[in-house]
């Protein structure tokens, strides 16, 4: 689907944006764009911020008629920051990936921008059956071109790409999640150790177990650290039997 | 909701991806940055990108150590390109708005960025609740600093940014859409001229009448475009009356 969506940059000023756009697309997968009657162009600059998506600045279509770069094209979407009397229906960037995933006849589209200062002509707008708005702070509404050009384009990405959004994360077995029973007898651990310490009373035994549970429910404890937390309560429970030992020594006849 | 998220660079080398950042955030209505031993800074490059969101540059805390920027923050969400052994668990920046806009009580919530090159370290990664990871192409994942910040703000725009996402579109009254009343009489009109004309057959006509009825019922058209339709229409029935008086004349007696 990403190799039927065309980036079509008109009349751009500054070749940092046509490097920078080369880059925002690349990075999220779209491949053909085309550039009609840049400003300056090919240039350095441009190739400096395209980093390493320099096939893309290399396959680019040039022209100096927008009807030529977008001539096989079935969709047109233009790009503005204006709003008043548009031409075309206005819609933000994840509707326009709604309707391409709704009416996938409707590729190969075209998505125009205009030019850094003024954005798409008159005549431009004409040409487009939507509008897409990219919704931006009223009071400062100056994004980039080549971030307009990123956010649009991950918004295809995260609709088209092929294969899951997130890679997917190796467990080990010291990462599973512990069971019921040993999160139980984790559970009753605890509360034996905090009775010895003499931390836990009778009368609110309920009310600990209840937050306790809720606390390591909570913390999602994998095996590695379950063996951390009774590890560390046997060290406790070690301490308090020394103790009482001394205590009971100390409390024996032969001490009398 | 937009105030009470911060956007943490640490150990960022390049100051114009500071001044790109502010930029980015403004744009999106964020406004509290915290910078951890910028490399350079301040900058005059940093003051150029940023453009007029110099505030945020103006009123970002500054320090040389991340706990101190994110003292505040009751969650801490790390961004990163790495994804191996990451100790917090992998979200999209769609799925953070969604956590924060279910529980609310979990902010001020802080971001963090890492250096260009190699990302957070180990010991900021182990500060974070979760982690945000934006899909991009496993073949070119060289999402620039600022780019990265733009998108997650983008987001955080879209699901907390007071308002509607579109400016309204004020519709004039020759913009309003015509009634299905009519859009009949446009329609019969359509009929009448084309039987006129010649092109409409008996045999077609039912054919014609739906065909013409679906597309410009697609066209959605306008009070201001179904006038230019009828006006045209008009002609053409002139231009035939004039041909049939011209025809009628020609076999009246007189000519015989």
């Amino acid at each position: 689907m990403l190799d039927k969506i065309q980036i079509v940059l008109s009349h751009t000023t500054h070749p940092g944006n046509i490097g920078a756009t080369a880059r925002a697309m690349k990075v999220m997968g779209l491949s053909n764009l085309a550039l009609v009657n840049p400003k300056k162009y090919p240039s350095a600059e441009a190739t400096e911020r395209a980093s390493r998506a320099n096939d893309i600045l290399a396959n680019a279509k040039i022209t100096d008629d927008l009807n030529e770069a977008i001539a096989d094209s079935k969709l047109i979407v233009g790009t503005s920051a204006r709003t008043r009397s548009l031409p075309s229906k206005l819609i933000t960037p994840r509707e326009l990936t709604q309707i391409i995933e709704k009416e996938p006849h409707k590729m190969p589209v075209s998505i125009l921008f205009g030019t850094e200062n003024s954005g798409l002509t008159n005549d431009e707008l004409h040409l487009c059956h939507y509008h897409v708005y990219i919704p931006t702070n009223p009071d400062y509404s100056s994004l980039n071109l080549a971030s307009a050009v990123q956010l649009i384009c991950y918004e295809l990405r995260l609709a088209f790409a092929e294969g899951e959004l997130l890679p997917e994360q190796p467990i080990v077995d010291s990462e599973q999640l512990i069971s019921r029973a040993q999160f139980d007898g984790m559970l009753q651990h605890f509360l034996t150790v905090m009775r010895q310490s003499g931390y836990l009373m009778p009368d609110h035994e309920k009310q600990i177990d209840i937050r306790l549970n809720r606390l390591l429910n909570k913390a999602e404890i994998t095996q590695a650290e379950m063996n951390i937390l009774r590890g560390f309560l046997r060290s406790i429970e070690n301490k308090c039997n020394q103790l009482e030992n001394i205590q009971t020594e100390n409390d024996s006849p032969a001490n009398l």
